[in-house]
């Protein structure tokens, strides 16, 4: 079967809950509004197209654990395909334990890895990647990432990368990547400095087509070889950014399977990131494409 | 089916991971040898007496959500008897996740509640209680803790109660016990200052037939209206202490199961508490009846 958009790239089991107050080491403190969802930067993107109305395939590797069971069912009840999920028996899959507290809406973050093996070439199916018309991957697979890109290359498929930390799988596939999206600390990271703008200009000159800088609470940067603009965020009350990234991610994606122009796309992915973080978790509030456009038609500030 | 020993209270689950350094609030951090397991009081304290050798049923409450399952599977794999626990459909059960920082060993507990209604007594069964030798409970489901009390009574079934801290449902068992196991917390918090013999007292005259304080690394206390006695605690390497007390008190019962005297009962506990310190987790290190016996026999300290 064919899909709108394939992603390969991480995901895992999110509980999130809110406290009164974060508590210092050795104490006990009540998590309220205990969720549990998936996430995972390419998963949680797959989710976002798959409300906004893409059809979508996710690609990557969990185990048969109850975290694995979760992640799954997590995709299944939002239309996304897992036919090319590999499992891994009797390993740990991916698990973080998010706690927001109340007040200053701070997330702090516990994080266990995944103990699966590295997913490899002869576990991905070529066909779904090459009959796709996008496909995203994340920086955090690096030698699979390279094989998919390069797959999706030589289909005529469209890559979008999202870099969220500098790391060596990001850098590998700037040069194979159509849409480049980095998160202002991989920027900062890759540039060593503060300066989101050189970072694209660099980074547009290591071969990426377009190079986009997202700048949480103060919008995201476009820097293509014809123009450079800026997009300010929407004013919302953030009750949780978890996730905000990804959402923008699949959001962005949207904008180009209907090949709005760059300005529109960067401006909806803006919407649908900032109607996200109106609830707890990284999907929870994930906006169905109505809701999108009734925010971008109220909207009046730019 | 008759079992040596009944347990009614609270079931959870948990899920344990040390850190190198606990974070700080805002920050991210990785957990390593993420374990996952059931805990509870008096669910731990029954699957210490199944590792001893003593046959158990567990009461209490959960829902079906993944974390009733891993609670029922963690009891099952102990062969503690599950029949009797009530499902309530469609709720969360309870949860806990426990963050151990590596070099200091100490733990801060993030914990949710159970979302399900408070086990009433149409849902229990009364025969499983009046055909068992001892009935364990915690002070933590007060009211039907007095109705499985009271059905132990008229049994003739001894009654042990773990009193962990401070609530209206442990002080409404003291007369129905026939031992009152109290933590330290417990008696300060009872006797409003840091004097457990004082509190043993005070509790001996509110009805219960043997007090115990129990004092973590510094032992314990015993109080019978016929003696007084302390016994120290076994010195070992404690890389987490997460359910020492409930597989003392796990392990108090057998010696009563085995009618040793009070002083044997007691170092026996203190015993078998003290190897389950040996690894992460509630449970992972419970010893097997074996392993007790051979550091009892090599300890010449007392």
């Amino acid at each position: 079967m064919n899909y709108d958009v394939v992603g390969l790239g991480q995901c895992c089991i999110d509980y999130l809950g809110s406290v009164d107050q974060y508590p210092d080491i050795d104490e006990k403190e009540e998590v309220n509004n205990l969720t549990v969802q998936g996430g995972g930067p390419v998963a949680t993107a797959m989710v976002t197209l798959s409300r906004l109305g893409a059809s979508t395939a996710f690609i990557g590797k969990i185990s048969d654990d109850s975290f694995g069971d979760l992640i799954k069912d997590g995709l299944i009840s939002e239309h996304v395909n897992i036919d090319y999920i590999v499992i891994e028996k009797g390993k740990r899959s991916q698990f973080a334990f998010i706690v927001i507290e109340k007040e200053t809406g701070k997330r702090t973050v516990l994080w266990s890895s995944a103990t699966v093996t590295p997913l490899v070439a002869e576990e991905i199916n070529r066909d779904v990647i090459d009959s796709a018309k996008v496909l995203l991957l994340d920086g955090l697979m690096k030698d699979i990432s390279i094989v998919a890109a390069e797959y999706a290359r030589d289909a005529g498929v469209k890559v979008v990368v999202d870099a969220g930390s500098m790391r060596e799988g990001a850098l590998a596939l700037v040069h194979l990547s159509d849409y480049f999206i980095a998160s202002d600390d991989f920027a900062r990271q890759f540039f060593h400095a503060d300066d989101p703008k050189a970072a694209a200009i660099e980074l547009l000159a290591l071969g990426a087509k377009t190079v986009i800088v997202t700048l949480g609470e103060k919008g995201s940067i476009c820097l293509t070889p014809e123009r450079y603009f800026y997009q300010p965020a929407f004013k919302v009350k953030a009750v949780d950014t978890t996730g905000c990234g990804d959402v923008f991610h699949g959001a962005f994606i949207f904008g180009l399977l209907q090949k709005w122009d760059l300005n529109e796309t960067i401006r909806f992915a803006s919407a649908t990131a900032a109607l996200k973080c109106r609830e707890i978790g990284g999907r929870t509030a994930i906006p169905v494409l109505k809701e999108v456009e009734e925010l971008l038609e109220n909207d009046n500030s730019f």
